[in-house]
This record gives structure tokens, sequence and C-alpha cells, in this order.
């Protein structure tokens, strides 16, 4: 049977999603747990590799097993054997084409921030803290040049390896939290590598009053990584969601 | 001069608040800064004390210093001294007879939590959770008996040596943060010994429906501890706010 996983975790202490030789990987604890449970060895197909110090509160993951399990009890049964930094929160039976990954069909991500003259010791390691003079109105502003189907290259990682950078973001928009704390919130058909982390440097240039908004239009027809902003750090990123058909 | 800090802390690895023989308490740790800072040795006074494990966003002490400080940059020389679970957000100049103690006319506390059949690695330490069964509707319907001024010593922790049991409660409610996750916030003019805890462990037997709505009124008339649910974690409690006139 093809079964697809809803996994959540604290990315802090993972290298990311992806197995790596000799590093400590979301995929390889679940594939290890998996075995545990129930002495198999399943390949782990994640709907997409986040980063090393990413999080997620809505993975999902499918695994093909010659085994007849029941849903109902398998997260916890998995659950068991994984360490406390992670935990399959649903499983679901799905049909023998799904994919994790080629069936996904649009990703919401979460960046999380507070704008604050000192570093809030209980939002340490889990929200950026931005300079209190930000102003956020401007950042929601722009956030009209990143809706659409586009050419996202000026927000790629240089090191990525991709050679088509389209991809369509559905919508995207700043919550207010608090007076003081926001959320960016970012669903697309798929994204690039860093690609919220440098949208986010991006949009802060603007929140600065350093960049214009309409500066963010030329910086994505520029079509070059260097005109855009830093690439802002991943433990105040968070996977929220991944919807399939 | 005589300066209030309002300080916001993470309480994990404290004894609580108050100094301790060879223990880590929030006080003495902000005392030793301020003398690391200015060579003086100060008497810091809390607004109250928080148990070990509480957080705070707001905790409000005060000193008297024989020397002119400039409240404007006080926060960061402190701050450079403090370690980085606790954080001196603001400094103000007080009255001479201002005491952050007696002079507090209201503090708030939130208790968080979710409902969740797993536990959650992102919320670890920082929420309760509580079985997705839970009826929070339930519970929002029990504060109303919460709210007043009482006697409400079965809500207070038995090793008190409070003999004034009155407190007045402005106000207490459910903030519903998403589908499954909770605030607990209660105003109060005072509160006794893990008296929002023991608030919540009752409210708790409401929302599994072990307890009827009006049965906490008959806890509150039976002034005995015995009769009130369990005293719920110190991790998910928060001092919010304290307000002074």
């Amino acid at each position: 049977m093809n079964i697809a996983l809803k996994i959540t975790y604290d990315g802090k202490n993972f290298c990311g999603w992806q197995k790596q030789p000799s590093k400590r990987s979301v995929q390889e604890e679940i594939e290890k747990a998996i075995f545990l449970a129930f002495n198999k060895t399943v390949n782990l197909e994640g709907s997409g590799r986040t980063d090393s110090g990413v999080h997620a509160m809505g993975q999902v993951a499918n695994f093909e097993i010659d085994e007849n399990l029941s849903t109902a009890t398998l997260p916890r049964a998995i659950n068991y054997y994984l360490p406390e930094d992670i935990k399959v929160i649903e499983a679901k039976e799905v049909s023998s084409d799904f994919n994790a990954r080629f069936s996904a069909k649009e990703k919401t991500y979460i960046y999380k921030f507070y704008a604050s003259r000192f570093e809030l010791p209980l939002k340490q390691g889990r929200e950026l803290r931005v300079n209190d003079y930000v102003d956020v109105s401007l950042m929601q502003k722009a956030l009209k040049y990143i809706i659409g189907e586009k050419d996202f290259r000026s927000f790629c990682a240089k090191k990525s390896g991709k050679t088509n950078f389209v991809r369509k973001i559905i919508s995207a928009k700043i919550n207010v939290v608090s007076d003081f704390e926001y959320e960016l919130e970012i669903t697309g058909n798929g994204f690039l590598y860093n690609m919220v982390r440098i949208i986010m440097g991006t949009l802060l240039m603007v929140g600065y009053s350093k960049w214009k908004i309409d500066d963010i239009k030329a910086i994505i027809d520029a079509k070059d990584r260097t005109k855009a902003g830093k690439t802002m750090p991943a433990y105040a990123l968070y996977l929220k969601e991944v919807k399939y058909n």
C-alpha cells in the first residue's frame, strides 16, 4: 500500500529534510522509525526538501510498503520510535500513483518576525527580530509584485542547480499577529532554493525604506540574485501546509 | 533615583523570580547585571514571584540607586551583562514611593494550550497539550464564576503561607488563536500561589465534561483546595503585563 504522512518537526537540530551521510535528517529519522515499527525498509518521499533549521507544521511524505497497515494506529506506532522533535500527526492510504513531491499542487510557508529594539528570549530561535522602525505596511504593499507566475531567478540561491525558475505565487500577505508581531504567509505551486528567505530579506529593505516598493518589480525583472536582499535565517521559516488534489 | 524595569524572560532554566541560595533566579541574575554595569549593589523588587518555569513577557521590578542614570540607555547597559534568557525591554524613572509589588494594581497572566492527539514539537515546553475531544466553549462558559471579588482558597496551593484569600478577578476569557490553539487570559488585582495553574486544571475538567459548568461555583464556595482540579504545569504560564496607576 501507498501511505501519505503529515509530519511536524522542530528543524533546529536537523541538517534538513533530506538524508545526508553522517548528518541528522528528518527523512532518515522517520525511515528508521518505520523500520523499527514494521521491520521494513522504506523510501520516504517528502513534498520537498526543507533546509537545515527550517521547521514544519505540515510536511507531507509518502512511502510504499508491502504490508496491510491500519492508518488509524500508524501515527502512534511510528511516533513511538521517533525523537521528540518530529511527530507524525496523520496517516492516510493514497492511490498508487500518489507521490508527495510530484503530486503537490500548492505549498504554504510562513516566515515569523517581530519588531523590537531587543531580542526577546521567548522568541529566540523561532522568530526573526527586525528593527522597531520597520514600516510593515510598505512591505505589505510590495507583495503585489511577488504574486503571479514569474521567473523568480532573483530570489533563488546561486548554488541551486535549477534551470527552470518560473514559479506561480498564488497568495502573499503579512498577517498582523499583534502590534509588534507578524507573519509573512506565501502560497505557491513551488518554491526555489531559499526563495522565501530571500523574499523576506528583500521586503525588509522596503520596510526599512532603503528600497522603494516599485524597486521590487525591477529586482524581479533583473533575474539576478545579486539585486535582491539578503537570505534571512532559517529558524523563522515554517512549512505550514502542502495541498494535493 | 528609583527605577522601574520592564523585563521578559524564558522561565525554563530558573528556580523562579525570587533569589534562593545556590539556585539560578531571575532576580539574582538582574541584580548581578546591575552590579556589573554600575558597580552598585541594589535590591530589585519584583511585582510578584513567578514560580520555577513560569515565563514573563512583561514582569515589572524596581530598584533604588544613588546615581544619576539615563533611562534611555539603561536597558542596553543591563542587557549587556544578562544571560540570553532574560532581557530588560524598558526602564523608567518612577517616584520614590513606587514599589513594583505594592503599587501594582492589576496583573494579567496567560496560559497557553492546544488540543491535539499528539505533542507538537514546535510547542514543546511552551504550551500545554490537551486532548482533542476537549470542549473549549464549556470552559469559556465556566469562566463567569471566576470573575469578581471572591475568596479563592480553593485555587490556592496548600503550601502557601497566606491568610487572606480574597482576590478580585477583573476579566477572564479564552482567546481562540486558531482551530486548535487557545490562551486562557486572566486579569486580577492579585493572584494566590499557583492560582492560574489550578484554575486551568479545574476548567479542563469542565472541558472534558467530567464536571459541570455550575460545579465551579460549588468548588469556589467550598474554600477547599482538594475540591478543585490539578495544578497544571508551569511551562505554559506567562506573566503578560503588570499595571500601575
